[in-house]
């Protein structure tokens, strides 16, 4: 039920030529697809907190493409995760960013940067997990902040940076084997914090399951966990934390 | 290095029986263990984020009280969770609440609510979860509010609810058995979701894994997932998110 | 918004007081939530295929017997699932049938059976959730018929039960162990399978998880396979699909 | 014992030359083997259910073309799942058509469609396992609509088509990662509804584990479910439901 | 089809009153489920395998009794497993034996034992498991030699008894934790190997999956495996193997 | 210690330059690694039950070669699995058979074939894995009869094959998927059963862990199980068991 | 063969009545048993680095009383593990020692302490193994030094004992839950580091397989793992590093 | 607080700008962040223990070269493990080793020997990890010893080295598989034993979980576990163990 259906509707009450009852009674019956009118104000809504996004892999490139064009045609502004050099070079689209340690694409201007985000990584193998992290969020608004290789067999350089735990309002940390990173960050401020597991490891390492598994038993209670290599997921909620006012 | 020997180190430099550059190369090599004394400041920042608890399950009543005792010493307010009736009762301090439901028992005087948080629940065995991480959200200050049973087999109960959803900063959704609620909570606000996974459940629920794992493969993007019936850890982290401006 | 509400509003429209613009505004903001009067009508709905239903297991005798009156005033008729012979005397509604082995209670009077479900067991220790499946199914007004212990050690046992299959026009098959008895009897018939792994076993049974997985990887193609031990459920299913033409 | 060897024994029995005791005691201990004469017709019967197939997957080309012409002689009517352009092309069938998207191949004439079954998916990437079980529904004589992209991110676009839900007599939902839509659509029908998880998604999806289990436990009673990726078990299944009144 | 029906067609085929070519039509329909007349038959050639059992484990001591009183009435001779001394004791059958370790009860007349079946187990914990396939293959008719904590440890206590080894037939070791035993018994011997992992273990014992899963990988070939203790199993397999030449 | 400082030794005692005492509390020191000259012996024992072999995968063609000519040299009788034509041609051992579905080779002269091993397969994908266990037990000396194809969706195929099942004296059981097949023919014979589950089917299949553990819980008890595509292990263990009179 | 066997053969050969030649050839087939006499001298040896244990869980209080009986005698010194206060009472052998935390029980006169092994703790919970591995090495004569509660929410307590760490010679680590204290310590010294997971913790630390994974998974290269809750392993282990001069 | 802020503190309060106490108060707030200074000698330390790693495997030949250089300016002596000999050839250093098994490659000047390090292996396919961990104890600083091929199927093996076991201060047991060595090897010795397993196996190996949980529950107590593979950690592990005396 569309609105000139429903303008209809109320013209024939008004004029009588259908009673109030029968009015009641045909809305009622208004079936779920009806309200889809709500459809477009839901999305833009949505998109406050949540950019569009293309998931590349298990996609041939010609899909990505694809999608990527209808896309900006539609909003011009969006994001291709687990891309290729090859992708971006036929996008063909002025002014997408590809970042070649994650293989995310950026499309779309620039918006201004708020708040403060900080992603940390255990070891530099788990950076492209967390370039996805801090490519997102700063392209959903936040401005975000990267210090990597600050892993717990070295505590020392965890510790150099502890101005920079101080400023951040949400902390994304990144890490692989152990996954015990994010206990020790947490040990050590009280920002909301979020772990991303990475499949870094080997053996007993699950592909990333046993470093998922520490962050869910953490020993520092309040730690937020996301799914295995997640980097995108966890720039999406770090900008929801790291802006709590932007939005209604 | 403790205070005693700080002092005689300046004094030593005061009186000029130590040259300031000596001084420096001397406590340049100040070893981690002498900075101990900055374990309380460190605390009382800690506490902001995270109170202290005592978990029950696990400990014989005995232990529970001698810690709770301790506690009550030391700091006046603190919580006790997955405890039962028998030890509120045995534990006699003025004032300590005992809540049926989740077991958690709080200790100290109420703190002024601010910020705005919602707990939901999938179906009414999942309170208990809900209502531990509820109290303590509200008992480190936050604002708390809290609509049970609305699972997704009945979308119109959660649609009800889509008011107190836009009012909220922050969502903790709490289900059990399928784990499916984060995911439509999730696809209808722009609110940094907790997503609480319980053992609720029989057969391949696995004890919660299931719901857990569903969780964490949301196709929202952006929800933070807490460890099984870890409803203490989802109301720490809601508070972390719903306060950033109350801590520095 | 509720039928009153409406009525007022159409009443506005008719009488001038709202215009039609200002009307179809109004409605198009109609929140989600508003749409509960559908509630009550869908739930209605519902009840064709699906029974209220208390899950005993987990809650305390006095929780299952609060809501068990509360549906006993408001519809009359539902079930109550792994119960036990105390719950059902406590219960102190007429009519109501308590049976021993599944420890399914039945609340309401019986309706006109249609259809035809059979239930097959592999091993007597199967039994209990067969029993779920067909009290369920039959409450729900589907006629069945049962056959136990038919298990593939020996496969005479299961000839000699062709019969009932070919008047049967969906077949529940519950087993555990190595759960091979749906393949066979998949095998013999062309009829809708549902299959009911059990918990029965040991080792690597693991739970019913053994056979769970066979069932689901039956060589047999179109296989209906139901959660550990849920012979609730499979009666559910089997009711839907036994009786397609009663439904809108 | 065929039957030239059942005639000469009855005509044995007729003229005499055998008692009717020695008759019937030779045929008791007629062995299992000698009642393969059921074959055929036991196959017909079982043809009535599910198509005759060749799972490609694992096989050489030269293989799968080999049985495909052997079956293309004995009955000229099948179906290739998993398959390739190539093997397609290599068939040199006419009348054969191949679906590129879940690469199934089916080879015989039309037959005129009965009854409704929905396919639903809950994402772009799940759309070739429902196109399996679109294509072998509506090979076996199943009148078949699809519903792509209607996950619970965005809960409109499956409100939207909610009449074709009502419309159908089985409802086949397709969905990877957390594999929530099939209890979202369990909530709002009756039909008997046939969940397929799929392999999509990374880390904790398990390659599709998480979506099984998620569906196996899921809130709304009867649902059946099947093997990861299995989209032809789930279009044999649909059209078992779909036309109960169509065998004997 | 019974004898009864069976002797009226030859009959009517004798008389006239049906021809031969109906006979034969009439006995191609035969149904499966009519060759039943063979359970007997089958019955008692697969006793001759496997004995009659009640696995009491799960049922009430009053079902073990009424299954246990049915089966002294039909053949005489049966096996309780996992059952208890109250169950003894209640069982008023002269001669049935109870084994105190395994729990095993023997009821009927001691068979003549031939061949050599060696029990092994690892450690003193494993015994009752050994127990278990010790007394299920004698009381089927196998000689039965144990020999109890041997493990690897302490390999000369294997060795001391490599005599009894080279006098078996078969050899069944039964081993818990790391399930090692089987593989160093496999490199001494060319008897076929019986291995039985026990649950006897803690932590990543996993229940005797991993004795389990260490006997499947054993770096000797040909090594049988059983369930995690199945001493019942076993003792059926060392009987089978033990008297080839007893059977038709 | 080697015979001839044995020789020494005991010369020493004869002619008295060491007392009987000195040579008993010499010979008690006697090292593990000194009764190395039992090595021989104890391997021809061995290959009484155990071929020498090879197996092929993860090495290099290179190394496999290099194994299998010092192999011909030492014993002229082996055998190599998992090996390919490539190698098979390389190889430049007259006599050599390769079998191309398993990649076995078998290289050295026929010996007599004894005893009677009856391999089973559920479908044609498990041939492979069954080729290999009929070489195997062949190439030890065994008469090896096959029948592949005979799984439960279709019980006739088997049946037909039940005087093959009478005439052996160990079956070797070969399935995939829901590994149904060995508790089905243990219902139907007294053999003994050597299940060995493959690694054919998909998602929940495991890699051949659902059909393992399906054929560790049949419900017929005295099942041997294999490692997953153990064909090699299944043709040893199978040899060892048909021929049981045939070694010391 | 022992000891009087082998007198008699050297007086065999001293007096002529054998040849060197068939002494030797006797001698050569002296099969693996007739080493035993072996037995005492290994158990000595094994004991310096092992002690005698009984490992009660699992096993009635009689059993363990009687074996504490039979080793009290034998060896006079010796362990038991997981046992009960009313077992030690029931143990009547005066210089028995009961650790109440872990249930550890030594009878035996003190040795002399050497080395130095450090235990230190994450939580309190982890105590009962901690002290489980402390007596242990302990009463193999190991000096051994403990410090509880130092996990990695709090670094300061761990940085407070970093002179403890630079004295021992091997440090235990003991942890549940993430498991990340032994990577932490790993990243300040140079010690060998026995890593022991246990059991505390809930919901997805599987019962201390994520404290496993996590430490198997260190960072920090070079750590021994333990079994779970394996205090007792843990203490042997340090013992056998901890004086790796005082042996043979 | 740097090396200047430091100065400038000490300068006042010689110049009495600041007083005793108040310098000492601001001195317990120095943050972690200003201890970075001691990196330098923690690390020195930290790398008696531990060699300079690089992990080879998952990063480009480009990636490993350029860490290769800057490791071989900074400290010129380093590993490279997982490594190819295309890398070796790529890196143009002096004296670097390259061991084709492993793929491990040294850079570095030769260390003295000590102490007595000996790996040992189950079967040649675990050569690749053995070397590994030679390898690295060896550039540490080790004396290393290697044994391979030494599997529990023929026992004989083992026993003729036993006297490099009692020579070995530390045993390195490398095995996939069922992973038995290890305990056989502990049964023999009293040094302390590290257990590597391998992902040597198939099927139930999985992957090696197989052998590492047979090794965590060794009969034999006190044996060290490593991760699957984890052939350089064994490596460092077994030189801390092995030179408890060289350092501070």
């Amino acid at each position: 039920m569309d609105s000139k259906k429903l303008k209809n509707l109320f013209a024939s009450v008004k004029d009588g030529s259908i009673s109030v009852e029968d009015a009641v009674r045909s809305i009622k019956h208004l079936p779920y697809e009806d309200i889809s009118f709500a459809k477009v104000d839901h999305h833009r809504h949505l998109r406050q907190g949540v950019p569009e996004v293309i998931f590349a892999s298990g996609k041939t490139d010609e899909q990505v493409l694809s999608i990527a064009r209808a896309m900006h045609k539609k909003s011009g502004s969006f994001l291709i995760t687990k891309a290729s050099k090859k992708i971006r070079n036929a996008l063909k689209i002025k002014g997408a960013v590809f970042y070649a340690d994650s293989g995310i694409i950026t499309v779309g201007e620039e918006k201004k940067k708020t708040g403060n985000v900080l992603v940390l990584t255990a070891g530099t193998s788990d950076i492209p997990v967390a370039e996805e992290a801090a490519v997102t969020a700063s392209f959903l608004g936040s401005k975000v902040a990267t210090v990597y290789d600050v892993g717990v067999a070295g505590l020392h350089r965890l510790m150099d940076n502890s101005a920079a735990m101080r400023e951040a309002r949400v902390i994304v940390v990144v890490a692989g084997m152990e996954g015990a990173l994010p206990s020790v960050v947490g040990g050590m401020t009280d920002r909301p914090i979020i772990a991303v597991p990475t499949s870094i490891g080997y053996g007993t390492s699950l592909g990333g399951l046993t470093a998922l598994f520490a962050m869910l038993n953490s020993c520092v209670p309040g730690i937020a966990v996301m799914n295995i290599d997640n980097g995108f997921g966890a720039g999406c909620l770090a900008h929801r934390i790291n802006t709590p006012g932007d939005r209604k």
